[in-house]
C-alpha cells in the first residue's frame, strides 16, 4: 500500500513537471519539421537542439529536488475537524491522535414526604479526560487514557497496547474494559441516557489483562484473562483474578438497519479481603446515595456474571435490552442476583443510531448548528429493575423509570437532560425511599 | 469565507499550471503565423495542433490532480512558535492549541527576633499546567486545563464550552473563574507580582456554572450562575451556589495608553456545613501560614461580595487597584470584612502591559535575549491591606508592601524576584508577627 | 542557518517555476531564428515577443504568490513515526514533542517453605506518563512530565526549563534528577532489567534545583544546587537541601564500542523531621516488600553518598557495574552503608547499546517485526548486594542474582521478563526471608 501511495503523488509530480517541458516537445516537432521544409538551416536546428538539450538536463534535475521537498511536506497529514489533532502519514503505517472528553452535569432531587435520605442537589464535572492513542508500526495500536476526575492510578482508563499482524485476530495487554455487558462497551460518550441502567452494578469493569478478539462485519468474539484493578495493588495477598468471554451476532448489520444479539461470562476470584460488593445509584452521579446495595459480602471465593443482549436499530429508532445475573460462591449459601433493562429511542430529525464492532458508536447529526441546521435531537425511554435481596443479603430490590432527550447540535457536542423516576424500593437501606429526579449534563469530545 | 480562501489557493494553482501552458499559448501564436506564412503546410499544422491538444488535455488533468493533493497538504496550519503547538484548518471553522505553564518558586523567610511563627524556607512548583483548547465547528469554543500540582479534581481549572454564535454574545458552560476581581481574572502568568495582593482572600474562584457575557472594545460585561466547585460534592446536603457580575468600562484602549475601570458583585450562599473562611498568606504560598485567618465562620446564610478596578497603562508605566468588600450574613451579628491594594510597574525596556477584554495579559519584549536583545525589565511596588476583624470574629488586620522586579528573555519566558515585607499585623493567630521575605519564580509557558 | 535553509527552499521553486518559462527562452530563440531567417516579418516578430513579455510577467507575479503559499504550508515539519508527534519549524528554532511511556507489569512471587513473608501476586501499571517537550527561541529548552500512577505533586517528573545559549554550558532549572548513578541515570525505559539493581536504595531521586551541565564526546560534567522533592512542602520547618556532581569520561565512545568510566558525589541535609531512611524491594515493585530497610534514622544532620561507575560496549555485548557508598551524620555514631551491582547482556540479534552523554539510550532493532524481522533479542545477568546493617541500624544485608530477556520487536516496543534469585538476606525484618520470583513487562513508547 504504501508503495502505491508514494507512486500515485510521484506521478502527479512527475507529471506536473513533464509538463513544463511538453511544450519543449511540441516545440522540438516544430523544429523538425521547419528543419525539414528548410526553415531553419542545419546550424539554427543544432543551436535549438542544444539549447533543448541543457534545459531539459535542468528541469529534470531540478524535478528530483522538487519531488524530495514535496515529498517530504506532505509525508504527514494533520486534522483537527473530527475534535482533537491527529495525524497520520502517508503509507499508513503510523498515526496519532490527541483528544478527550468532558461531561458537566448538575442534578436536581426531590425526595417523597417523610423521606429520611437526604439527597443533595448539585452540580458535578463526571469526566474529564484525555488520551493519545495511535498506530506504530502498522500492526500495533495503542492508548493512553486519563480521568481526571480521579485520583492517582485510578484515573487511569484504557492503557493499552494491541497487536494487529495476525489478520483478523487482535491481541490487546494493559488495562482495559473486559468483554462485559453492551451498555458497558458502548462509549459513555454514546449510551442513550446520561448513566447506565441499573443492572450496571454487575459491570466487570477495567483491569489489568490480555485479551485476544476478532471483529467480523456479522460477529465479533472476544476472550481475556485478567488480574486485578490498576488501583488495587497486591501487597501481603495475592490480587484476584478473572476470565472473561463475549460473543455477538448481528444477522443484519447495515447503516441504518441492525439487530444485535449478544452474550457474555465474566468469572472472578474476590480480591484480598475475600469479599465483593453489588451497588448502584439510582442512575444519577451526584448524589452519592446508593439505591440499592450489598454492602461488602464477606468470606466470598469468586463470582460468575452472566449477560445477555439484544439491540436493534431501524432508521431513526432504537432499541436495547440487557438481562445480567451473578452467582456468587461464598463460604455458606451461595448467592444470586440479577437485573434487566429495555430502551426505545427515536431521533426526531432523523438519524440512526451508530453500530460498528458489537457496540453503539458516535452520532453524526444530519445538519449542523451553525450550517442552518438544528443538530440532531432525539428523545428515549428506559425501564430497569435490579434485585439484590438473596439469603441473608439485603441489598434492596428496585424498578427506574427513565425520560431522555438528547441535542446534538454538531458530533462533537451534546446536551442531555433526564427524568429519572424511582418506582419501587423494596427492602435495603433506601426501602421504601422513591425519589424522582432531573438531570442534566453538557458534553463535548475533542 | 471558507470560499474565499480556498479560491485564493485554487486560483494559485491554477495560474501556475496555467503557466506551463502559456508556452504553449505562444506557440500556437508561432505556429499560426508559420501557416499563414507558408512556412509549414496543412498537414504539419494539423499535426502540431493535435499534439497541443493533446498535450493540453493532459495538463488539465493533472491540474486537478495537483490542486487536490496541495489543497490537502495545506489545508490544517500547524504553527509552534508561539509556545506549545496549535492548528487551523483553512476556513477557520476548527483550531486546536496544546500548551500549558509552569512555575518553580523558592522562598526565604525572615521572622523578626522572638517570633513564635517559624515560616520555612524552600521550594515549590507551584503550577504545573496542560490544557487543550481550540474551536469547534466555527461557534464553538472549549478548554480543558489540569494543574498537576493538586490532587484529583481539585487540579479541574477550567474546564468549559462556549457559544459563540449569538454575534457579541458569548455564553459559556462548565468549570471557570466567576467574573470577579481585575487580579483574579488576570492570568497567574501575566500577574504584576508573583502572588496577588492580600485582599484576594475575597477571590471569587472557579465554580461550575453558566455565564454570558459581551466584549466590545470599550466595555466587558459578564453575568453568571454557578453552582459549587469541582471538589465539592453534594452527598446528604445540597450544593451552595452563586450568583456574580462585573461591568468594565475603558474610555481610553490605544495599544500603550489604557484606562480602565470596573466593578463587581458576587453572592453566594454558604455550602454545605453552612460555613465561609476567609485566610491568605502574606503574598507568599510556599510557608503555607495564614497570616490573616478568620477561620471557619458557622452558621452563615450567605455572603455578598463587592469590587471596585481601577488600572491605567501609559506607555512603560502601568497601575492597578482594588478594593473590595463581604458582607457575611449570619444567624447573629452581620460581619463586614474588606481590603485593597495599589500597585504601580515601569518597564525599565520601554515595553507596555497588555490589556484586552477586561484583564491584562501577555507581554511581548522588544527584543528577545539571543536575537541581541536583553528581553523585557520590569520594577514594581505595591501596597496592600486586608482588614478580617469583625464582631467576635477575629481573623486579624494586615499591610504588606512588596517590591519586586520582572526578566521576560522572551514572550514565553519570565523570571522574578519579589521582597515581601509585612508591615503590621492587628489581630489574629499572627497578631504582630511581622516577617519579611524573598520570593523567586521561574516561569515558562508553552 | 535559517537563511541557508529558506535559499534552499526559494530557490527550488524559483527554478521549478524558472522551468516554465525555459520553453518560452527556445521559443524565443527560434522567433529569432526565424526572424532571421525571413519566416516571420517584424509585425509577427513584435507580436510573439509582446506575448512572450506579458506572459513573462504574469509567471514572475504567480511565482511570487506560490512561493509564498508553500513557504507557510513547509515552514513546519510534523514527525509521528518515531513515537509520539513532534514538530519543528524550518529555522530549527522551536519545536516540541508530546510522547509518553507506559510498563505494564505482572509477577509471581516463591517464598521459601515456612516463611512469614506474603509478598501477592499481581499486576501493576508500573509508569503511566504524559510528557511535553520543546525548544523555544533557539537557545530554550523545556520539559513537563507526568507520571499518572502517582497522586498529586509525587506524579510531577521532569519540570524544567534549561538555557543553552553558553556555548557548551547549559544550566537547568525546575525538577529533573539529581547527578547521581549510572543506572539512575539512564531512563527506566532503557534499563537492562525491569527494576534497577538493590543499590538503588541510595538513588538521589530528583529535586527542585538549579543544576549546569556541560557535555562532550569523551566526557561530561554536572553540578547542581537542590532544594527538596516536589511533594515536600515547608511548613513550619525549613526544607532540606543538597548539592550534588558528577563526572564521566568514555575514552572510547564509538557506535559499537565503548568505555565508560563515572564518579559522583551528592550530599544533603535532613528533611524537616531530621530524619533519613533507605530501603529496597526485591527488584521488584508489585509486592511493596521491602528487602532491606534501615526504617527512619532519627535525629540525622546530613549525609554523604559516592558513586562510581564503569560500563562497556562491544558490538552485542554490554557490561554495567557501579560501587555506592553513603555516610550519614546524626546525633550519635555516624553511619556507613554500601552496595555495588555488576550486570552483563547479550544481544542475540546483533544489535549495540545506545550511549551519549554519560548515559545510555534507546535500542534501535535492526530487524523490525512486520517488516520481515524478529526484532531485537536481549539476554543478560546481573548481582547485586546492598548492606544496611551499621552500629544500632538493623537495615538487613541481602545478595540478589537476575536473569533476564528482553525482546524489542521495534524501537518503541520492549517486552521483558525476569527471574530475581534473593540470595541471602542477613539482618532486618526480612532475615533469612529469600524468596524468588519472575516478573514480566510489556513497555511502549509513544
Amino acid at each position: 500500500m504504501m508503495h502505491i501511495k508514494k507512486s500515485v503523488l510521484a506521478g502527479t509530480i512527475c507529471s506536473l513537471l513533464a509538463t513544463s517541458i511538453q511544450a519543449a516537445t511540441e516545440l522540438e516537432t516544430l523544429i523538425e519539421i521547419l528543419r525539414t521544409n528548410g526553415s531553419i538551416d542545419e546550424d539554427q536546428y543544432g543551436r535549438l537542439k542544444k539549447e533543448i538539450k541543457i534545459n531539459n538536463a535542468r528541469t529534470a534535475s531540478e524535478k528530483n529536488v522538487m519531488k524530495t521537498q514535496l515529498d517530504k511536506s506532505t509525508s504527514v497529514t494533520v486534522t483537527i475537524n473530527k475534535g482533537g489533532i491527529s495525524a497520520k502519514n502517508r503509507d499508513g503505517s503510523f498515526n496519532i491522535k490527541i483528544g478527550g472528553r468532558v461531561q458537566i452535569d448538575a442534578a436536581s432531587y426531590d425526595t417523597e414526604t417523610g423521606s429520611t435520605t437526604n439527597y443533595g442537589n448539585g452540580t458535578e464535572i463526571r469526566r474529564a479526560r484525555l488520551y493519545v492513542q495511535g498506530k506504530m508500526y502498522n500492526d500495533w495500536r495503542y492508548k493512553l487514557q486519563y480521568d481526571f476526575t480521579s485520583t492517582g492510578k485510578a484515573g487511569i482508563k484504557d492503557a493499552y497496547v494491541s497487536y494487529r499482524g495476525l489478520g483478523d485476530i487482535s491481541i490487546k495487554l494493559g488495562n482495559f474494559k473486559d468483554p462485559f455487558m453492551l451498555q458497558e462497551q458502548t462509549s459513555s460518550k454514546y449510551i442513550t441516557f446520561t448513566e447506565r441502567a441499573l443492572p450496571d452494578a454487575f459491570s466487570a469493569g477495567r483491569h489489568i489483562g490480555i485479551m485476544t478478539s476478532t471483529t467480523h462485519k456479522y460477529w465479533t468474539a472476544a476472550f481475556g484473562l485478567f488480574g486485578d484493578t490498576v488501583n488495587t495493588k497486591a501487597t501481603s495477598e495475592n490480587e484476584g483474578w478473572g476470565v472473561g468471554g463475549r460473543l455477538t451476532h448481528a444477522p443484519v448489520n447495515k447503516k441504518t438497519s441492525i439487530i444485535h444479539f449478544g452474550a457474555a461470562a465474566n468469572y472472578r476470584t474476590s480480591s484480598a479481603g475475600s469479599t465483593v460488593r453489588f451497588k448502584q445509584q439510582a442512575e444519577t452521579h451526584i448524589a452519592g446515595v446508593n439505591i440499592v446495595d450489598t454492602g461488602e459480602i464477606s468470606l466470598v471465593d469468586d463470582y460468575l456474571k452472566l449477560g445477555l443482549e439484544f439491540a436493534a436499530v431501524a432508521g431513526p429508532f432504537s432499541t436495547q435490552a440487557e438481562y445480567l445475573t451473578v452467582s456468587v460462591s461464598r463460604a455458606g449459601e451461595n448467592l444470586n442476583f440479577d437485573g434487566w433493562y429495555a430502551e426505545a429511542a427515536y431521533f426526531l430529525t432523523g438519524e440512526s443510531r451508530n453500530y460498528k464492532a458489537g457496540k453503539f458508536g458516535s452520532i453524526k447529526p444530519k445538519m449542523i448548528v451553525g450550517r442552518e441546521g438544528i443538530g440532531a435531537w432525539q428523545i428515549a425511554a428506559r425501564y430497569s429493575t435490579i434485585n439484590l435481596n438473596d439469603a441473608d443479603i439485603n441489598g434492596g430490590e428496585a424498578d427506574i423509570m427513565a425520560l431522555g432527550i438528547n441535542w446534538f447540535p454538531a458530533p462533537t457536542l451534546r446536551f442531555s437532560a433526564n427524568y429519572v423516576k424511582v418506582l419501587n424500593v423494596q427492602g435495603g437501606a433506601q426501602n421504601n425511599q422513591e425519589p424522582n429526579l432531573v438531570q442534566v449534563r453538557a458534553q463535548w469530545a475533542f
